[in-house]
């Protein structure tokens, strides 16, 4: 994976100017295996600062535009026009943006969660299900090699018949009241522009994702108890979950923004009845794993123990840490393979790995669905993808 | 804590002969700081059993008993009888066995959980209430250093306001069914000896505890979702549950005895508004101690940040681990002191950190509102210590 | 450091053509932040190779030539021509290449070690005294952000004045007799082309580089015991050294090819009298530092403890791990700062942190002691930059 | 290995009254398997001392003596005499003590280093040959169950053969001048008390003795570059020692006590041309495996991996952490099988894996070695046993 692109795909980005986080790890993740050009954007919905932030990328200036629909139109009539758009807006946005660009032919790589409701997410499904432009949803930690190993284990029966799976994330920089002047905090703990859900939202979405893409199953139904605990938030900031499969599986989730002392604690433990598999994304170039009954072994990325799902996606040789940036950049080079899939006539479908629109409509079941248990006292509540 | 006694107690053990396991552990932990003098016992309900396990014990053949009413009587009746016994049969036998202890005026060291049912636990307590004899439950975590260090941290603020608290005992022992030649797994996984609870009696228990230890707070009400996963087996190997607390701080326990990988992994982790604390029972010597804005610190037993609370309860220096045995020894030299304070005329209460029987009663409680709520589609359940 | 540059720097390589290894990490270590554009390259020595190599990275047949001569010469009186060129072939062939293009006027990047003898390393450094161009050696763990952070504390005094220094690098994987079919082991092994330095030319340089990184310290004598543990290899595959400090502070460095179990295991551990530092390069976002008498600190990558050094080299938030590639790209992006300071006239020395020439030559002096010491039993021999 | 026994040996002690470390540790292991019971001592070379510390310890006044001489010749005496004597004085005292109560037919438990010089203790070697006293020195870490299994593996060839040896013992605890109040620190850095070496004969003794007994080697030579780093202070507080293997091994020992952040960080490292094996005795249930070419696999104590060495010495089940004391009590238990054997007429030897007289005067001579080499500029000198 570490060749220089023959012929990068022409891209854009809407969000991500200044002051923004996300859009500058998109644009390193984007860069890192030369697969794009950044050619145009619309980074900021106040014009003053879009232009600003345009001209600091480099866009010469009728490349960088004030709104997304001007972008989207203008871009689409160019012949020298993107082929992709990546939207890093706050939430609410995903959806306008994403349906302007796909209307107009133009592939979206769009940040998750899908957008802030779950009605929202499966009209917009719906709306899609002819578009001939793909959509991305950047779910980034199954770019990890050791994720994919994991994945791909389960599936070959590594762990035989999975009985509970427990995930969490766990963070701590919003323990105490969002400073006004924190951007990232202001918008996550505002439910018009983040949804009606927080943590939940935010990250508990990554780790429900991140069990599904492991174990290959989706859970049935939810019992959640959220709550804000930073008086005055609007938001759950932490979130304890139940989860129930159709296979008999059982699972716990927990999301936390509020638990000094970890910084950005994801993990993932399945258990089946013949081993175990654990995953830490602080230390994610390694992987436990355990055969009942056997000493436990130490699987790492580039080495003896790695599998060709591992491999694949595997940048420099064992004990050279990868991390977050190069995961991110693997859900970018894999868009690459799938839109130059797709150029070539055939349906790049799941083929890559990448998380589809359909599993973001069932990610944003899961937070409707929890946040319909936390409102009658953590009743079981089913994820409806489909109404 | 190093030195020998000059009077040991004169003590007994009820169960512990051939073929147990936490006998063993209680003569060890008893010896450790050399407190007690083991001078009689009735070790099996088999009478050949127990004959051949106190001669291999050293006792003179007629401080073996072949069963505990008889020793409970003949103790009490010799001026030289034992003034204190520990009971390590199976659950279903503990009360019966203090029963007849402290009726003879004999002081208790009773193995967990307190028995079978809270029904049973409650009417043990109603009737012991004007016992002379002390009652003490051999919950053993709260004997570590780092445990002590950490409630006494709480209990000062160093995390401020509780806010979560995320328990888990994960072992794998029974990820298989129960060999019936393993006398450990085969009564406690048979409901007549252990309970209706199976994982959640065996390690819930301890779990429980440890977070009421260290929070100083009580759940008031869980939901639970308990599995059996083994085929056949009868009662759960795997128990989810959310706790809520009076005060507003929300927790999740897990405990599991099917989940290969893991030995004995009891962990906590508290969290309040100000910092945090991790702790890990299999390295069980180190705390992490996070006040939220600063650096991590790893505070060691018998390390620059060890509090006195830790140290009272310490060996050997930092760097020279203390494990499992020591914990347990601290528990039997607690109620030495303990006994010894009683003697004075003294209440001994819980001024030694010892897990009392109304303790034991509440612990059975939240096994009772666990089994319920789950038979109940885990509903809401408060503990109910008292009726 | 998240931006795209506007003007990037016009870039060649030299080696690292099909096959190679460390041609495709400088290749993403210069993208990943966006500064430097490849636009020439003589991939090999090998002329098919060399054009496969140039195609496949999507040069124009013009600018991917069959030697370096050409590639300087032609380049050199290109208008558009490249203005540094990175040198990644096997190490014999660094100071031939980096000869013709500072000579050219154009700046270099080049793979450690500098080259295959201390005395044509220094006699390099005497020939290129006044040259206008600039020169860099890439050793890549300076770029790490607690690295930074380490040589920041110690130089402001954290640990007090320096006693011991503990550094190792060890690997496995040349632990059996290099396969002819592995080019990055073969070229490795042969005294002709990698030099007289065995493991302690591959990675010895790198742990001796790095303590002298962060302690700001050079040993003034080395007592070395060189092995080669396969037979028939012709250098050294594991290094035991001792060093002596003209400050008075001592060191042992380890380096070995050969310890089964270890990928690359490269740390370092400082002390000094009033505190102690160690990194792992395998953990690289985590910094344990401990003022005498208090709690160990685990400092962190983008967390509450990371100083402005750490901060100013950091792409993302503390818990998302940046790791290997991320440092070598800040080797790069450091570069590419000290190039366009060159630029405005200015010196950009060490200010940017980077290798210097002089400080490739004292690596080399360091090599070529410990090759003397090692060939007269351990005698203490002392590093002689100078002549 | 959980039972009282039946008949106890009888035991006595020289040194370990009031204010003392290391007679306490040797009372709480002779006490935890309950194979000793201690009924004489010499606590105190001050008389008034001897006699508080041996009324503390409930010792009856005419068995608890102001002198080992005195001590040595009543016991032998009375026919309920001490069988054994355990001797935790200051270095310069063990062989005078040893020596009266070996001639009176006393069983000598030794703390270690065995003396302080090597002429001294081949001298005593020579003296006690015929000896039907047994010795034993207490180097505790052998009773690691997971240092047998490691030497065990090692003697099976699970490393092939012995390439490297890196072991080290770091603490903190003199990094600055002793308090005078430090009764530990006091007599350590006393020449005439604790001998010519310091850190290297307090801690690199336990590192040396514990890389023979993993390997089945004895280095043949050294080169040793000892430092007093604080000022004022008489003997060497950091050692940095290289070694040679008559095999053809190499190996690193670096011991030191003024290293901040080190609390007993005694490691082992053991590679072969096959294999690898790591311990570290703050975490000391668990050692890593590597067979070349495999996955790292974590060897835990009671896990699917011991091994029939390990499982020999393990009190209670995997995940239930034994440390320092359980290590040091296995060394008691061992002695008492020792002598328990004698009486019988058989030849104890090395069956138990105790460190004899003769491994003692090796040790000594380890000392020796690496004293003449440090003043001869780290020269490479013989460890000579014998003269």
């Amino acid at each position: 994976m570490n060749g220089t692109c023959k012929s990068p795909i022409r891209w854009g980005m809407v969000g991500g100017g200044e002051g923004a986080f996300i859009g500058g790890v998109h644009r390193i993740a984007a860069r890192l295996d030369g697969q794009y050009d950044l050619i145009a954007g619309a980074f900021s919905s106040d014009a003053e600062r879009a232009r600003r932030s345009g001209a600091a990328l480099g866009l010469p200036p009728e490349r960088s535009y004030g709104s997304f629909e001007e972008m989207a139109s203008t871009e689409a009539a160019r012949p020298d026009g993107i082929e992709a758009v990546s939207i890093v807006t706050p939430n609410h946005m995903h959806l306008p943006v994403a349906r302007a660009f796909m209307k107009a032919g133009i592939h979206v790589i769009c940040d998750k969660p899908l957008t802030t409701s779950a009605q929202a997410a499966r009209d917009f499904l719906a709306e899609q299900t002819n578009s001939d432009a793909l959509f991305v949803l950047t779910h980034n930690y199954p770019g990890t090699p050791m994720v994919r190993q994991a994945r791909e284990m389960v599936a070959l029966g590594a762990i035989g018949t999975l009985r509970h799976v427990q995930v969490e994330y766990v963070q701590d920089w919003l323990t105490e009241p969002a400073d006004a002047a924190n951007k990232q905090a202001a918008w996550r703990t505002d439910p018009s522009k983040s949804g009606a859900a927080g943590a939940l939202g935010d990250i508990g979405t990554h780790a429900y994702q991140l069990a599904c893409f492991v174990t290959g199953q989706r859970a049935g139904r939810v019992a959640a108890d959220l709550t804000a605990f930073v008086p005055g938030r609007q938001v759950d900031d932490n979130a304890a979950i139940l989860m129930r499969y159709p296979s008999g599986a059982k699972g716990m989730l927990w999301a936390s923004q509020v638990s000094p002392g970890n910084e950005n604690g994801l993990s993932i433990r399945v258990y089946g009845d013949t081993g175990g598999l654990e995953w830490q994304q602080e230390n994610p170039n390694r992987l436990w794993f355990t055969r009942f009954g056997e000493p436990k072994q130490l699987l790492t990325r580039g080495g003896a123990g790695a599998n060709a799902a591992a491999n694949a996606v595997t940048r420099v040789p064992g004990g050279h840490p990868e991390g977050y940036l190069e995961a991110f950049a693997t859900i970018y080079t894999s868009a690459a393979q799938a839109i130059r899939a797709h150029r070539g006539g055939l349906d790049p479908a799941q083929e890559f790995l990448l998380t589809t629109l359909e599993e973001g409509v069932h990610g944003m079941a899961f937070v409707d669905a929890c946040l319909r248990s936390s409102a009658r006292d953590a009743s079981w509540e089913p994820i409806q993808t489909q109404l």
